[in-house]
């Protein structure tokens, strides 16, 4: 953390009076009258003045933006605002402008748009490129297209169509299994099966193991689902890297790999983290964005939207799933950006793969009926029942995670991706609801029961009622007692249930991209379609129960149930019950459903949902893993509900060393030296005297360094040189020896942020929250008394709740 | 704004040493060890607990919560969410609970979701009773439904089903017109024309001068749309009866009338004013929302978002229009509880008076065709339009409304209302597309050209193509030249625009119930079908052009462009450029669409009309209407781009008089007593000593007048009492004579927000919107130099705006 005085060059002081007089408040202040004020008003203005340039010379000197602040900082979201909006005046300024100044306007207003317009592209692509990809990886375990080989089942069967094989099997001539392949014959013998199963084994474990080893060499973070680590970010941290070129070239490499393998995983979540990673490298071409992480963050928030969008489809959903779950500061302009960029993003994925039908969405479905008032109480069951696998998983998965992280285990990521892999496969081929891909199986558990359904979810004891050819007036769903194949497909069904369970709580976590919508909304599914069915049944069974005899007796002889809005339902429910989603849970579901009249059992589950959650764990897993990572995440939606104060918080502790403050004058550069060297603070407090301990201003570590490398290279300036932070200084203090006086006036922030001692803990958290700053300073009738800084108050916090405060990342 | 210092009973004093001790912190202290810490610590502890229940005092004593701000005053979020903590933790604390303890926590916890269920349902109700009598009112006009008077024309033919005159005429024989009634025979002669406008016009009249003279003489805050006023309150300020039973009473009854006299105005702006009505009627059931100014809040919040989903019957577009534009503060759990009152609301309505389809969208529209890429330059032009023609209502609306305010005119609202219904009505009669109200008028225009259509709007010259009996595979639209009704058609629609868009400046803002979204869709989709039926035109002129050749090759002689979509496209450009909506604006399109591939499009034209009408006038129109009555409203989403500093705003300001201000001990009671009656001041900052300026705390007016009463009580008081707002006070001071010391350190808070002088005014200003306090004190090195309030700050950038800061209301 200690940084080393290496000289650099920057003359702060000349930067600053020379770009003094373009403030145009000048004009504002005469106008008023108000030019008769004191000096002491003149002067503040001209300080401000600046301070402004000095933070903006910053900017615009083209200073590497990295080194603004060091990795697993917290950044400053005032001095960042206020630093853009320097930037903006420093353009628009003067009335009279050359035509180059005029595109550069224009440019700069336009290059929100445009950031956000690439970032769309781009993540669209992405996400095309690695649906496809997927495709390919996960039909390839089964078998192969022979002469093409570089095309999944589908494009394969879909190019050389066989419409007689197709029925029969899914399947057509130019599609191989392994089997075939390697015995060269067409079977269902036995040793086929063992065969393919072999195969599937095999290159389950070659894709997740290569996906370990890749991530582990090439790029670490590109690990996990990267939500709880885009959403500190968001909230303003700095984790170097962590959204680099190389995290989303190898995170976008090895997420088709990782589904490709069947582990229990999804690709939707690492699809955030990689339109994240866009975003971060496309807001580096502009620097209104890439040298300015408050604004860098407006565009990362619209880059997690498009994330999402093209994750399901739904552009809408990516919005307010950044909105609610993401983003931290959210302005109106970010959330219409956003929206630009998810909707860019879906149209551009679209056009480089769309999923075959009209619709963007991933599952989309349309219900034939509609739900029943009686329904309401097994919605609700399912929400209860979501919530209640939600805080069982993240409460498992957390001391999976703790284990993982404080046992040897941690320690060999690869061989653990390889047994989790090896046990995942090599009990989920026997089962089609574990063999197939998680988003295949919750398709076809969300579907209706038509007449042209020939799976055995559907297999009712029941003659159909065929109309003819029409067959648009065909009853949807024929029900009935359960066929054998529906009872094969129930038990099927319940272990999936239960293996999707258990297996998830071990992936998640694993050093491979992870995503958890998929898994989650696949246990939901499986979840809700059983308990569908048992409704179904029910009322199959007791067709004269008055609490639904009404409402089916049009439906003559038809089921009046749909099991395949009962998996919608249960997949909403325990996506809600694991990540505590609300809103955007909800709208995402409806654009998948596409019909305003089922908002009501998906809202009712994620209600229950959510209740049931936060009563059995009291945090989601994204806001858990933050939590278990130590990430210095200050959580705006919780309430601060305690009483202290901040002089309960407030550094120095009794018993601890007084606070390494400046005083405004008479400080020598050696002093100033020493003061850095020693400590590892980001700033200092400036006060007026030792003795009244008055607090004057404050001045930042970076800002200090600087200023005392530029004073060295002076040759005027020795150790013994007595500083000055004060507006005037000695031009030559006689009685001091030789050494000439330093002005460091410029580097001084004069408002710091400062509360009183009596000031309760919830109105600061609410400052830190809000206004985004760094530190507090705490004063009692203007003398300092301590420093509150984000740590401070996320260490505070913890020790409320019971926690070891210890663990916060540094800051 | 004086208050008498009229005595009450309330002894503050003991109810705040009462309850010091339940704060449950102390134990927390306890045991981290630091009860050694220093004895002002402690002080400082017991002292803000005693702070605190003071306030909590105020709520729990049933005070009448709407003494708690004056009218026209703005609040203190801080303060009340600081209420509103220690309100929660009263309830909550303690371990060992009795049951009626365990039932009133858990009645607190529902509360949020009981209140917005019973808004949703009361919001939906009325808007269900007011879609009933406006469509009744509408009909009326012209004819009436014989032997049952109280059926719209629709609900009368639908329960007379005449097919054969259906189809001819839209009216069947149980419903006359007032011609039929009162000349006893059926025709279409001249009189009989005469004889229905003549009616219409009278009816029309008696309608709006009705609403008028309810409005003016029952709730004058009816008028209007009401979203203006809404907006400010949520920000803050308090309108009193602004919300009351009796605005809901009439706004609700006057809605329909000024509807049903074919104004040119809507009642869905109105809505979200009755579902606000409806918001703060049922908060105040709840203390926890209805004595606590903050929490009510977010109860309107939702309440607003009910609004808007029942007036369009789109849930999700109405969260995001209390999110984007109406609302102020609002977290997350909001957001989840509007969602929650807009679904509940939407559902009601639908129950109450479903429009006849299954669909709960107002303009519910499916169309057949995609859009082409070539038409995303009309699509554009028409966003241009719409931001052309809202700028321009906007400059010629608030141009109009401040000449009302300035002249004569304000003073004949009612004369006014009747001329304008005169003119309005006289001309819009002869014209089928104003005579018709304008929801119908966009229903008919937004909707594609079927087979099936027989109106004048799809009269194209071409022989439909009909495939036998089975229609679901006739192409959608008959394409071809103008036919002879289509030409009459263009004119009227031509007309109607240019009406429209004269006569809506004139009457949004007169004293009745004046919406301003239908008004504003109605102009934008007549602009859209007018360019859509010209696009039409030019592609079949010339179909060979290489721009659509190939996009169109596919339509075999039927047009590859639907005017209805450019109908919906101009009417979401006019609404955008209007009131500079974006989201929600989209979403609400999207939502009554129904299409996510129809977003682009709106995307694309709301883009350009906020782009166009920000560039000519820089404020929607509700901004505009605030700015114009001078409401307090501090924008949050314009960013403060001055550089002004706290020095340059504070008052006093030079040569102005010094600050009111209080020392900690030893002023009288009767200093004290002129001290309140000498001003209007909010509060008074406290100082050490007049000599140090040292800023010790803060006092509210209001806590210092009831402090006063008690004393007053108290027989040992005398005027010449010496008070003492430390924590120590002299038992009996002899030096004084025989008046005994008045201790008043309870009222005053201890840690006022301060800033220095040198803070500059852009994070003053994000102080005050985010934060939500009333002032900010500014120091110097923690001497008191003045005090900013909110409205100092709305003064000052009304100056810097170059506008007369006196308008500003006080506050």
């Amino acid at each position: 953390m200690g940084e080393s005085l290496t000289p650099r060059k920057r003359n702060i002081s000349f930067t600053s009076l020379g770009k003094e007089e373009t403030i145009p408040l000048h004009n504002f202040w005469a106008s008023t009258g108000y030019s008769a004020g004191t000096k002491k008003l003149q002067l503040t203005r001209r300080q401000s003045g600046a301070r402004l340039n000095e933070n903006a010379a910053e900017g615009l000197e083209e200073l590497d933006e990295l080194a603004n602040y060091e990795d697993f900082h917290t950044i400053d979201w005032l001095r960042e605002m206020s630093r853009n909006r320097l930037r903006h005046r420093q353009i628009t300024q003067g009335l009279r402008k050359t035509f180059l100044q005029k595109i550069r306007i224009l440019h700069d207003a336009c290059s929100g748009w445009l950031v956000v317009l690439l970032i769309g592209m781009a993540a669209g692509t992405c996400a095309g490129i690695i649906d496809i990809a997927t495709k390919w990886l996960i039909t390839l375990k089964m078998g192969v297209c022979t002469n093409k080989f570089w095309l999944d089942q589908e494009s394969c069967c879909w190019l050389h169509e066989d419409q007689n094989s197709k029925i029969d099997n899914d399947s057509c001539a130019e599609w191989r299994s392994w089997a075939e392949i390697l015995g060269g014959h067409r079977g269902h013998g036995a040793s086929d099966y063992a065969v393919n199963y072999t195969a599937y084994v095999i290159i389950a474990m070659m894709f997740s193991t290569l996906a370990a080893v890749l991530v582990k060499n090439f790029a670490p973070y590109a690990c996990g689902s990267g939500i709880p680590e885009v959403k500190t970010i968001l909230s303003g941290f700095i984790i170097r890297g962590y959204l680099g070129k190389w995290t989303l070239l190898i995170k976008s490499v090895t997420s088709p790999l990782a589904v490709g393998s069947n582990l229990s995983l999804g690709k939707e979540g690492p699809l955030v983290h990689i339109a994240s990673c866009c975003g971060n490298v496309f807001a580096h071409l502009f620097p209104k964005y890439g040298q300015n992480e408050a604004k860098k963050r407006e565009v990362l928030s619209a880059a997690a939207a498009a994330g999402v969008s093209v994750a399901f489809g739904v552009p809408i959903g990516g919005v307010l799933f950044s909105l609610e779950e993401v983003s931290y500061y959210f302005p109106m302009k970010t959330l219409w950006r956003s929206f630009f960029c998810a909707l860019t993003a879906a149209f551009v994925l679209r056009s480089v793969n769309p999923y075959g039908t009209a619709h963007f969405a991933m599952f989309y479905v349309t219900y034939n009926r509609p739900w029943l008032l009686f329904e309401l109480v097994p919605f609700a069951l399912l929400g209860v029942m979501g919530g209640l696998y939600g805080a069982g998983f993240v409460r498992a998965n957390l001391f999976w995670c703790r284990f993982r992280k404080n046992s040897k285990l941690g320690k060999f990521p690869i061989l653990e991706v390889m047994v989790i892999t090896l046990i995942t496969v090599l009990l989920s081929y026997p089962n089609p609801f574990t063999r197939m891909d998680a988003s295949t199986v919750i398709n076809e558990l969300v579907q209706e029961c038509g007449p042209t359904s020939h799976t055995n979810l559907c297999d009712y004891n029941v003659t159909r009622h065929y109309h003819g050819l029409n067959t648009t007036f065909v009853p949807a769903s024929p029900s009935g007692g359960l066929g054998d194949g529906l009872k094969t497909a129930l038990w099927q069904l319940a272990l999936a249930f239960l293996f999707k369970c258990i297996i998830t709580v071990f992936t998640f976590g694993m050093k491979i991209p992870t995503g958890l919508f998929i898994p989650s909304l696949a246990v939901g599914a499986l979840m809700g379609r059983i308990v569908g069915i048992g409704v179904e049944q029910l009322v199959y069974t007791f067709p004269d129960n008055p609490m639904w005899k009404t409402d089916c007796q049009f439906s003559n002889g038809q089921s009046c149930i749909t099991p395949g809005l009962y998996a919608m339902v249960g997949a909403a429910a325990a996506l809600g019950g694991v990540t505590r989603m609300t809103v955007s849970l909800v709208v995402v579901m409806y654009e998948l459903t596409g019909g305003l009249q089922y908002i009501v059992p998906l809202m009712l589950a994620t209600m229950f949902s959510k209740w049931v959650g936060d009563a059995l764990s009291g945090e989601g897993i994204y806001d858990g893993h933050i939590r278990l990572n130590g990430y210095p995440y200050l959580e705006q939606k919780r309430e601060f509900t305690h009483t202290t104060l901040a002089a309960d918080v407030m550094r120095p502790r009794p018993g601890e060393p007084p606070l390494k403050v400046i005083v405004q004058e008479g400080m020598t550069i050696y002093d100033l030296e020493e003061l850095v060297k020693s400590n590892t603070l980001n700033g200092f407090p400036v006060l007026i005297s030792n003795d009244s301990q008055r607090l004057m201003g404050f001045v930042c570590r970076k800002d200090l360094i600087v200023a005392l490398e530029n004073a060295h290279n002076r040759p005027e300036v020795t150790e013994d040189s007595p500083t000055y932070f004060t507006l005037h200084c000695p031009a030559s203090v006689s009685e001091l020896g030789n050494s000439n006086p330093v002005r460091l006036f410029n580097i001084v922030d004069l408002s710091p942020i400062a509360v009183s001692d009596h000031a309760p803990m919830e109105t600061v958290v609410e400052i830190f929250a809000k206004l985004g700053n760094r530190q507090v300073l705490v004063t009692h009738n203007g003398k300092l008394l301590g420093i509150i800084t984000k740590k401070d108050v996320l260490r505070h916090i913890a020790e409320l709740e019971g926690e070891d405060p210890e663990k916060i990342m540094f800051d």
